[in-house]
Parts: structure tokens; C-alpha cells; sequence
């Protein structure tokens, strides 16, 4: 038998995949929906949750985990937007959330009765895109401010991704950004996309992402 | 004697410092002022570098290594924009450039007569800020976009850097970024940051981020 070495990195990543997979199995088991949102710095993350938050917070029963690299702003926001729910994760320094930070967590949390954990990763199109959080699906911000070549620039992203959410359309006129282009670009790499075009700033388009929510967490 | 160990990427880190000295001196000693272009995806590093090859490609030598995770469509948009010396880099998945990268290029590249060498880094405002490409300077470009926090949730790469340039400012009235606050924010991180308001789109504000260049290229 030949002994074969396996990089470092390699090894960081089968046990990331194999902590993930403890997770997805116990959320899983409770029923309940698991959302891990990706995006560079600044897309509308934070945004979306506390629209969300505020929209469908009696309805649902939600939890954040609020991933960020320094400060816990984002989750400070979460709290003051109604969310009940709401675990910051300081990462300090690394550039994505791991399984190891999000199983540490969930053994904290009380998970009965929740329908959706929302999984708010570091603002980051690359790295995260690497790291299995035990999700259902990871859902990609992009907003018209950033360029509609995106998905080509960063394909790994767009590919593990099940939902991509283009956000800031109110600000559509002011940008040289193609929504169908964008559009054409992901679903290029990624046929399956489910694909929400709002703005959260003004509102619009949310309630279709909303009514995905709902029915989400009634058939999960 | 005691033997000790020496993590895998401390070694990395250390290696690249060392060939980041290197390519430093090289520079140096040629003259040649050498800034390297950090921000998130889509913040507008491709469209300043397009903006400055237009205003200032015949007055000052100009060289871009333009980086990237795939494709090489920044490279092509700054050749078209005049760019004499374009040279791309695509990392293939990595999150970063490094100097082992760079060095390769600069190998390649005629480095006579040069004033500045751009290098664009991959869009992202976490991992590039551990490595030391050799540059003279770091650049980094927000926009009013992404939220005016940004400094106090990425500050490693606002402390590294030299220069911030606040970009999209033609957006201000769209978007709720409070540019004294982003600027407070980065100067109490780091108070020695030089800071350019500026406008890809309208070309307000370019006109000192070109003045500076000049100064910088007279006396490098």
C-alpha cells in the first residue's frame, strides 16, 4: 500500500464536508430550511434580512447567523430590525464562515420550532464559495452597481449557488448595467437559478421573494 | 537547539514577503512607482484604470497587471481603452494576487521608460491585504454603494492601504452612505490615508486623482 499525502488545505476541507454534512442532517431532521447568503462587501445582505425580518418575522419563525471578519454591525442591525433570533459570528480575519463556526452555533441555539436559519457569510465572492455550511441552498447577491460580468469573473459562486437575487434595480437608470445580460451571464454557468429582481431600498419586487419564503418554510 | 515548526501558511506568507522585496527593489531602483488596486468586486478599479490610461496614456508610461479569478475581460476593457501595456493574470480560483504571480509578469514585461505600474487585484476586501505584491502603495477604492461601514468591518485592508478613493460619487443621493462617516470611519483605522472623491461615470473629482498620478510619476 502506498501511503499518499494529502495536502493540508485538502484535509481542512473533507472535515469542513463532513462537519457540513452533520448539519444539513440535523436541520434536516428538524425541518427546517437553511439559506446560506453569499455576496461581495456592500450587495444588500444585511438589507434583505431586515426587510425580511420586518415583513415575515411573526409569520416565520427565522434565525441569522451573521458572519462578518470584524464588528457584529450587521447583526446589531438584525436585532433592531425585530430579529429574535440573531448569533454574530466575528470571524477575525478569515475571509468566509466555516462549518466548525456555524455547528458551534447551532449547539448554542434553541432550534425548536424554527422554519428558515439564515446563514449571512462574510461579503466575499470567492472563498465562501468553498466552504459547505451544511445549507440547503446558498442564495447570491449581485446589485446593478457591480458590473453585469460578475458571473463570468466569478463562476464557482454562481455554480454551487441555487438562487441569485439582483438587487438595487431602483438604482438601474443611474448604472451601465444590463439586468438581462447579468441575467443571461449566471444562467450561462448555472441553468437552474431561481432568480429575484428587488430593490430593497424601495420595495420593490420583495414581495415575490416573500411569497417564495412562505411557501418555502411551509414545505421544506 | 530546539526544532519548531513553521505553520504551512506562515511559510507562504513568508516566502511571498521575501519575493515582494525583491520585486520592491527591482522597482525601485528602475524608478517606477508601482500602486496596487484593492477593493470588492465591482467598486470600479477596471473603470478608473480605463478613465487614467485615457486622460494620462500619452503623458505618463503606463503598465496594468490586471488580476483576475477567470476571464480576462478587464485586461481586454483597458486594452480597448488604449492601455499599451495590459497584461493579465488569471489566478484560476484564487482569492488573491501574490508576488510569486506579479514576479512572473514582470519577467515577461519591457520595464524601460515605465513611470507607474498598476497592478488590479482580485475584487476582494479580504484576502489580498495578506499579501505583499512589492507595491509602492495601496489603493483602495470604495463606492457609495456599499455601505459607509465598510472600513470598520474589512479595517486590515484600510490599514494597509495608502490611498481611498470613494467612488460613484454621481450615486450619493440614491443610496444612504454618509460620505463623512466612511471617511472618519477609514482615518480612524488609518489617519494617514490620502482620500480621493471621484466619479468613474461623470468624471467629477478625476481631475486630482490625474494631478496626483503626475506629481507621483515626476517624482517617484
Amino acid at each position: 500500500m502506498i501511503a499518499r499525502k494529502i495536502p493540508i488545505q485538502k484535509k481542512v476541507l473533507i472535515e469542513n464536508d463532513r462537519l457540513a454534512g452533520v448539519i444539513r442532517a440535523e436541520l434536516t431532521e428538524r425541518g427546517i430550511i437553511s439559506l446560506n447568503l453569499v455576496s461581495s462587501p456592500g450587495s444588500g445582505k444585511t438589507s434583505l434580512l431586515e426587510k425580511t425580518i420586518g415583513a415575515l418575522g411573526t409569520e416565520i419563525n427565522m434565525a441569522v447567523i451573521a458572519g462578518d471578519v470584524q464588528t457584529e454591525n450587521d447583526a446589531d442591525r438584525l436585532k433592531r430590525a425585530g430579529g429574535k433570533i440573531v448569533w454574530p459570528v466575528v470571524t477575525g480575519g478569515a475571509c468566509h464562515l466555516d462549518a466548525r463556526m456555524v455547528g458551534r452555533v447551532l449547539d448554542e441555539l434553541n432550534l425548536n420550532g424554527l422554519d428558515i436559519l439564515f446563514i449571512e457569510n462574510v461579503g466575499n465572492l470567492v472563498c465562501p464559495s468553498n466552504y459547505d455550511l451544511g445549507e440547503d441552498m446558498k442564495v447570491i447577491l449581485v446589485s446593478v452597481t457591480e458590473g453585469d460580468d460578475k458571473p463570468l469573473k466569478y463562476p464557482a459562486m454562481f455554480r454551487k449557488s441555487s438562487v441569485m437575487i439582483i438587487n438595487k434595480i431602483d438604482l438601474r437608470d443611474y448604472c451601465e448595467f444590463d439586468i438581462e445580460r447579468v441575467k443571461e451571464n449566471a444562467l450561462r454557468i448555472n441553468g437552474g437559478l431561481r432568480i429575484f429582481e428587488l430593490s430593497c431600498r424601495t420595495g420593490e419586487g420583495l414581495d415575490s421573494w416573500f411569497d417564495w419564503l412562505k411557501k418555502l418554510s411551509r414545505n421544506p
